[in-house]
């Protein structure tokens, strides 16, 4: 098996684990925050500067490498990892939630998505196999099932549609991407929304579709962090994770602010993603321990402090408040590029840390601490 | 003497010299190209890049500096060194060259420039001695005297005009300037356009005033590259320079083109600076060893080769043309941060084997191959 994963510990007073995924690019320690990179380029961050800040895992879009510079050419390039010379293991997601967000005119059919491309205008039709294709082509570690992700705001009737299409276009997905599964880990997604039933349905779907085809090598929970207050997330979240078999890693889909990561890993999470703190950084806001700053406030005109005084990265141990102001002020990129830096660096760095907790056994005193500090009110 | 220039070599067949100019923040070998960091950035570069493709000296702008943020905001940072953690040597222009170009309203008068603030439409007036001031509170090692630039298209008798003006602010911003000479040097301003006569009488004026207040520390060169073809700066540019004492650095002011700065070694130059590097970058184009490369046509879709295959940056040894070209196709940051970062190298290194030749006594042979070159269709 390409895709293995360990269990390396587990919490006694919580849901969290320790554990290690296995990808032919390299091993991933969990739990683990993926850094986004849409376009084939974590924004403003080369590749040398991830592997600085210890980025083990990072995420691509089908979406947006479909529509350019298109799959042919990137696997002409010799796949993703060529493409943008990033060695370590790389995640794609399929799209699906890009069609639903970003496409003009879309048509959601029991066969597949067909949407128009916001280059051109021109006519696309996605079933979950071509998908798949395109996925198989970007040549990714780990690719996600195409799916439906219900908004926040629909009916529950909706969102059980949505349950059932998702299950179904999950079974298309893994049958179609069989031949491939030694390469590349396909990991189906669990919707549900908000509603708890929905979610076991939906795991239940999926863990149907292992009789026929075998073990998943892990497991997408969508729909969430899409609007709902953060607390709400929490009251279905550990059961859903607690439904999905304990020996396979557990993916968050589109969760980063640090208090939601900290928590996500004691409901039993594995892996996060998402563009927080790269968008962020393009704002002039910062991560710190102090809680989020936001640089376009007159009144760090004249700090003369690092950025966080508690982190070690290059940008909080060279420049300062002033600076750093002074550069989103004038919209220079490398304002947005050393506050993308710190970002990352701040999540990274927190996600080790909670690494380390957890191999020590002392998950629940991090925990408390966290939640104790001016750090905890950003989620 | 906190600033000496040493003259370590010079060349046989024509004006070309080999030097080093110290200053309090380290020595310059010399010809040297000083990338340019208007806003206390070099736009899209981290100082640590700065460093790893040994920039020496880098510039800044007073104009924008003294807008914004602030010339008592750098003060009180300790100063451009410290505001920017830059801790090499750093030479700021006087910012006349800007109240000229981008003020919205401006007067000219005899005794300094007044002008109107970009950011807020507020009053400003400069007397030479006020801008010594404002780069005093900046710090930089080496400052420019306020200068009038006059434009390509005037006449003779304009230009004559600025000739006296910049002559006349020179001596009061050296006498202004007098008690902090040994901290900052100050270089003054030779103008004159095209004319050799009017040339030659900006120089009189500059080198009478040391008979009041001692050596000039090295001299500036402005007024060219303002319009005019290539070869016609070269029509008086040598002569120029060659009226210049030779035992202080020349800095021709603005150029930056690869031809230009190997040619103008030639001419006696020492000192370069210019934004194409990285404005160019940023529009998605690549000095390189077969020419100036536009990123954005589609020729290079599928060309996995890298940017230029002579070069040894870490942009051409990372990516190929077919990422950069997406990057820049997709507007991405990390498009114009690599193509920032490989045509500052390439310019640095183009200065470093000039530097190399001329230690080899082979500058003209340099010279000779670069001008068969593909590259020298580059000025």
């Amino acid at each position: 098996m390409s895709f293995t994963f360990e269990l390396l510990k587990t919490d006694e007073g919580s849901a969290a684990r320790r554990g290690r995924f296995n990808t032919p690019h390299g091993a991933i320690e969990t739990p683990c925050f993926m850094p986004v990179g849409t376009e084939a380029t974590v924004k403003g961050i080369t590749v040398d500067e991830l592997h600085e800040i210890h980025a083990q895992m990072i995420l691509s879009n089908t979406y947006h490498l479909y529509l350019r510079p298109g799959a042919d050419i990137v696997k002409e390039a010799g796949g993703l990892h060529k493409f943008m010379n990033w060695d370590g293991p790389i995640l794609t997601d399929s799209g699906g939630f890009q069609v639903f967000s970003l496409a003009e005119t879309l048509k959601l059919e029991e066969d597949g998505l067909a949407f128009s491309s916001i280059v051109d205008g021109s006519k696309h039709f996605w079933t979950p196999a071509d998908n798949m294709a395109i996925q198989e082509a970007l040549g990714a570690d780990v690719i996600m099932q195409l799916d439906q992700c219900a908004a926040i705001d629909v009916s529950k009737d909706e969102v059980a549609k949505a349950v059932q299409l998702s299950g179904k276009w999950a079974r298309e997905c893994v049958q179609a991407h069989e031949p491939h599964r030694e390469e590349q880990a396909l990991f189906p997604i669990v919707q549900g929304g908000l509603h708890e039933d929905l979610r076991m349905e939906s795991i239940g779907m999926i863990m149907d579709i292992e009789k026929d085809f075998g073990r998943h090598p892990g497991f997408g929970i969508g729909g969430y962090s899409v609007g709902e207050p953060h607390e709400v997330m929490f009251q279905t979240l550990p059961h859903v994770a607690a439904a999905l078999p304990a020996d396979r890693p557990r993916y968050l889909m589109g969760v980063g602010n640090p208090t939601t990561l900290v928590q996500g890993v004691g409901a039993g999470i594995d892996l996060f993603d998402c563009v927080l703190p790269t968008r962020t950084a393009r704002t002039g806001t910062a991560f710190s321990s102090e809680g989020r700053l936001n640089l376009r406030n007159a009144k760090y005109s004249r700090d003369f402090t690092p950025l966080d005084p508690k982190c070690h990265c290059k940008v909080c141990t060279q420049y300062t408040r002033a600076y750093l102001r002074h550069l989103v002020n004038r919209k220079e990129m490398l304002g947005s590029i050393l506050l993308s830096y710190h970002n990352l660096y701040y999540l990274l760095n927190l996600m080790e840390e909670v690494r380390n907790a957890l191999d020590r056994g002392e998950y629940g005193k991090f925990l408390t601490e966290w939640m104790n500090s001016p750090a905890a009110n950003d989620y």
